[in-house]
């Protein structure tokens, strides 16, 4: 007798990548931002007044929707703000799609949580194939279906599709389905679709302010959608938790969105370092497909990434290795700061001489 | 085409008591601490090492989980940490009730939260009615159940069960379903059940820091049980959300926790100040159940508790009133400072002379 119910015995959760709390690492392996939070968070947290957090949070979180509204042209009841995107994610699988509804749509190698989310939810789901370069084929997604899910850039591969495809699949849902685009990535290279919120009532965009704003460790997500789409999330959340953000994620997320200069330049150095770690590494003969986020999928024709993943970890680089089909000879690695991309490489270079 | 799930269609959330972010009430309508939190959650805060902001948190709040099992006298591995004891609440209805199954047992008369959960969740419940004097009678209990869920104190009475009678229904359901004890007001006057859990199974245990540690702006909630139920909670969260609680809200929870002596010091006061203004508002014509929670739920029997509601709030407190039945001439009012209840209490007096 253990006193779960079905569910809890049944549901395979999601894997997050390590977190190691002891050891030190070179942790290339979550997509976390290497550099620091802009130097206005800090001021922020510093001055907070503490005594206020006897005080239950603004439900609403008024002030942190108003920030992003500005920042993405977008009125704040556009915005749903959660407790980081994947809890966003979450509430989309239960405001938007039907447990006896058609099949949802999204890629079979994409952000594996999708898998999860369904399951628990019992939302009926079918993955579509990437191509052989693993790249996104748009038309798949104009077919009948339950919704369709799209990261942009996808993970773990990095490929961005262009927002002329994307809205190829929006306008043949619109009327039909929704279209979520996870965003998670986007700030790295991609152009949002954020533009296209007031035309579309049938999109959706999923963000975070954990890569882009060197703020996982404060857990604020995002959507940008038609108002009645906010209204269902908002439904669904009421039913969950009234409160999602803390009063100090809040006031921290305000003062990093509000620094838009310090976030351009972090973009800017961390897209550099990203196109001379893809220099490098081609020259040492990995093949990675054109990346638009944080971090590059590379593979070795010569070299099983399983062994790569085992070596970088005992050279204290953490990396990340996903061991499922059509992915098991890749890693995905995170762009770190150029020295520990220095690092990394040399590492890789050693254990390709050394064979 | 509004793009909603059913769910999101039909699903009617839970309201939370008003959060004003302009206008200065005195606020009894939620059941904060009317005292700032401990020093040291000041000092933790101001003392962050705000550039790890950029790391995802630990997935398994190791820090604060050992912080609590101390305080506890439970083992680590018995404590599951979630975004604020609702949350904490949801995952309950998912990890351990199953839409099949029979029906789980609540009061009439408790946490709203409760039906709003099963409802989105598909949890068949059964509300079981308090008695003539708002008490649970515990052995309505002891039947064939899919879990019982008892807030102890009760909310909104404030009622308290004592352990004894608790363990009538802990004993009667072993082997068969889970209890639940939804402690939120315990640290108010009553007595936990923790120290049961090692030797009931079927107990789970639920709380909050909002109330007692003054931390509502922080968001956490924990559970305390046996290892196979902390598990199913876990795998319900991981395949929810990797990491429920940010790196701050830990930080100050940890900080809380640790500060025992300011801890008492406000349990004591709180509990001070409700019993003189039980005093006085009895002296007022109030009729008030013994409350062992940091409310009270007070009714009069010649002034219409919606018409008290109006008038607080016009003079500048906020109370809160449940239009509902049973319970619609009742206000529940959270204990404040002294001064916050003097000013309440002429408030009242001033109103039944005017009459």
């Amino acid at each position: 007798m253990n006193y779960l119910s079905d569910k809890a015995k049944s549901v395979i959760p999601y894997t997050p990548g390590e977190q190691p709390q002891n050891k030190k690492y070179i942790k290339l392996n979550t997509n976390e931002n290497p550099y620091p939070p802009s130097p206005q968070v800090l001021k922020q947290i510093k001055e907070y007044d503490v005594k206020e957090l006897r005080l239950y949070p603004d439900p609403e979180n008024t002030a942190l929707r108003v920030a992003l509204a500005e920042r993405e042209g977008v009125r704040p009841e556009q915005i749903f703000c959660s407790n980081g995107s994947d809890e966003v994610l979450a509430f989309c699988f239960q405001a938007f799609f039907n447990p006896e509804g058609l099949p949802v749509l999204f890629p079979d190698v994409t952000y594996s949580f999708y898998t999860v989310y369904a399951d628990i939810f019992g939302i009926p789901y079918q993955t579509v194939p990437l191509d052989g370069q693993l790249r996104i084929n748009h038309f798949d997604y104009c077919r009948a279906n339950g919704g369709a899910i799209i990261a942009n850039p996808n993970a773990p591969t990095g490929i961005y599709l262009s927002l002329e495809k994307l809205l190829t699949v929006i306008k043949y849902n619109l009327e039909k389905s929704l279209v979520i685009l996870d965003e998670a990535y986007i700030e790295f290279g991609g152009q949002s679709g954020a533009p296209l919120i007031g035309d579309y009532p049938n999109l959706l965009i999923v963000r975070t302010l954990s890569k882009s704003h060197s703020l996982a460790g404060l857990r604020v997500g995002y959507a940008i959608g038609d108002e009645g789409l906010i209204a269902g999330l908002k439904n669904i959340k009421n039913s969950f938790n009234s409160y999602l953000l803390d009063r100090l994620a809040c006031a921290g997320a305000v003062a990093a969105i509000r620094d838009e200069s310090y976030h351009r330049e972090t973009m800017l150095k961390i897209t550099r370092t990203r196109e001379y770690t893809v220099d490098r590494l081609s020259d040492l003969g990995f093949m990675i497909p054109d990346s638009k986020a944080n971090f590059i999928f590379v593979s070795h024709p010569e070299v099983k990434a399983g062994e790569l993943f085992a070596y970088l970890k005992e050279q204290g680089i953490l990396v990340r290795y996903f061991d499922k089909p059509r992915i098991d000879n890749y890693l995905r690695i995170s762009i770190g700061t150029d020295q520990e991309m220095d690092i990394l490489v040399k590492q890789l270079e050693r254990y390709l001489q050394k064979r």
